[in-house]
């Protein structure tokens, strides 16, 4: 039977692998963790309301139902088109018919050494963690160190796309618990300040959106500046373009991802923003073999339109769609192109508050919410995920309560 | 009001805490972690059925109720007895009227440095994460390294106490589940040895309870090696006393523990087992301000009477007693000596089945497994982590699942 290997159990590779169980393939799933993780609800491990189980799920579990398909914890270190092989960092050469690259996308610090550096960042489980560690460390310190205390308690978030907002939004819903639980900070000065460069948050939705997104982050107490960015980034300041300096040890970055295409490949081109340039079938222009897709490809929207967003639902899209392609392909037929189906794009900001864009239909507040929460509880994989976030949801929703509020931090590097 | 100072947020520390809500006294406890943790159930988290959040309690939450209580993320450097002064690691000096030390124990290896460096153990939070990382990490590695098998799914237990006992069952309830989602592992021999050095497991239980035990781990298909100890330990193999050699990258250290008393007490004197010595009122002798409690002191049972096992039962009646006896220094009178009341031992071994013994009474089987499950589910602090757990216990039972099978290993050492 044909072999596919796929590079990266993320949203596209994992529904790749998904389409492709029962048929008559035999699919290897490679990726450098052991699980899927729903990338989505990252900033809530951020924010202490879930636990990385409720978003991470093994990828040998979701491929139960795939007899066909098997995994491998590795690294890709190489692909040899030619010999039809990808060695992966312990040596290990694993032979393909097909190749499926989804190996998404890393942060995107624009060369800013100084701020890679210093920069909390909500793009990884471990990221997320260390970030729920720092803020919650910072409460401590500023009781400990209370001279230093505006530094430990003003929080720079760095991007006001969905993710910087929604992370706002999370942050400032945590401030009341942690002003309960910290008797000497009740009246304490507690800064969140959110930075976007552009002049609106939100930038891919209708402004009407990002305004309301950012009235209701104001409201919420979160200093929203707009056309403002980084200048200077110090250990205890940060200092804006505005030449506006802000006390803070805290910076999170949240403005920007770039592609993270598999080490040493010199037979793939890149567009200027560094995705993989596919044909219209997805697959590397010379490459008859190989497919690209999700955040690393520059996957078009149909023939001849323009890139797809960086998105789960595009990813998974193109996922299934080239699980169709090999299998046409391999009865000797040539797949139709690949064609987008916008379903449309949603940030939350915070209790009853969200917003939606599907199409010319436009949702915020209350509805947007329910919408938000729906499509989220829907795409987690596993049910007992679902009922897990489902049940912590409505106990923050009710006690206003952040359950996972501890510090574990260090753990010692195995292996 | 008079300033009682606790270190140590363990059982013993927090008991302390929350028998002084509402007394005229004003409590600071203090400990290096912001958690509260239900040590009994570490092993689970160890084992991929729990997860961290369900059995740790942040001790701000904790002390809620307590409005005179207040709580300091810190480490103790230093006692100054004549100044009435803890001294912290940042350079803090706390005054205190009452000193309560509390600082629990430590992993004992009794200098055998090579296994100090090489074991993992499950004495910490993050030791737990990082030995539940470790197992899951091997069966990946079993599949990457085939001809190197053999060392990864071994794992040999050391101590046949109640961790060595429980982590034991605990592998082996996970074993089918890796079988099944390991295709090619699902004939491979997994070895789970657990070495003891005396002649019986459980060493503090009655004997029929240890040979129940040891019959219940083998029908588990554990290795239960009595009478026999660790002689070498290398990377890919350990040698026992008996010269039999055991191929196995995985050394799981439940041998013991070690009072673990704070740093720089030079009026501090410790039994030869390390424990602080104090009287029947639980002071230090000499020292009419300071008490020391649970697993750090060699509390006597009463007066006359031999020391107090390590466990968390002894540590909570000892804060309780101190909260009291404070209370009746305060009031110029001489308070009671301390007497123990033994609430027995229990131990699980796995599904269906543990051990427990209180005084003549002797419960194992499904019986004891019941007790056991009752006793832990009381014991958690807070009503979510009692459903939580409840829950995660239900689902295992139900569907024999280990949901929290994913390696997050190298969190950045922040800060």
């Amino acid at each position: 039977m044909p072999r596919v290997v796929i590079v990266g159990a993320g949203f596209g590779g994992l529904a790749c692998a998904r389409a492709l169980a029962g048929k008559p393939v035999e699919t290897l799933l490679i990726d450098r963790n052991n699980y899927h993780l729903f990338t989505p609800l990252l900033y809530q491990v951020a924010s202490s309301l879930l636990n990385p189980s409720d978003i991470a799920y093994p990828v040998r579990t979701a491929l139960r139902p795939a007899a066909n398909a098997a995994f491998r914890m590795a690294e890709v270190a190489e692909i040899r088109p030619a010999e039809r092989l990808v060695v992966t960092a312990s040596g290990e050469a694993i032979a393909f018919d097909w190749l499926v690259l989804a190996t998404g996308a890393d942060n995107n610090f624009f060369g800013l050494t100084a701020v890679e550096r210093r920069a909390h960042s909500l793009n990884t489980l471990p990221n997320a963690l260390n970030l729920r560690d720092h803020v919650l460390r910072s409460f401590e310190r500023a009781v400990t160190e209370p001279g230093r205390a505006a530094e430990h308690l003003t929080f720079v978030i760095v991007g006001g796309g969905p993710t910087g907002v929604e992370y706002a939004g999370a942050l400032a819903e945590l401030v009341p618990l942690m002003r309960r639980d910290f008797a000497s900070l009740r009246h304490a000065p507690i800064r969140i300040v959110l930075l976007e460069a552009r002049d609106a948050l939100l930038g891919a939705f209708d402004h009407s959106l990002g305004r309301h997104a950012a009235e209701r982050l104001d409201r919420l107490g979160v200093e929203v500046r707009l056309g403002d960015r980084l200048d200077r980034v110090g250990e205890e300041a940060i200092t804006l373009a505005s030449a506006t300096t802000i006390p803070t040890r805290s910076l999170i970055w949240a403005a920007g991802v770039r592609p993270n295409p598999p080490a040493v490949t010199p037979f793939l081109t890149a567009t200027p923003g560094g995705r993989l340039v596919v044909g219209s079938d997805l697959r590397i222009p010379g490459q008859e073999r190989i497919f690209a897709i999700g955040d690393v490809a520059a996957c078009p929207r149909g023939p001849g339109e323009g890139e797809m967003p960086m998105l789960s639902a595009p990813a998974i899209q193109a996922g299934r769609y080239v699980a169709r392609a090999i299998l046409t392909l391999e009865h000797g037929r040539v797949p139709e192109p690949f064609r987008y189906v916008d379903k449309g794009i949603m940030a939350v900001i915070g209790r009853n508050a969200a917003v939606a864009q599907v199409g010319p239909l436009k949702m915020k507040g209350l509805l947007g919410w329910l919408a938000w929460l729906m499509v989220h509880l829907w795409f987690l994989i596993g049910f007992r995920n679902r009922f897990a976030v489902l049940m912590r949801w409505g106990w923050n929703y009710v006690f206003y309560d952040r359950p996972i509020r501890f510090i574990v931090p260090g753990l010692k590097r195995d292996e």
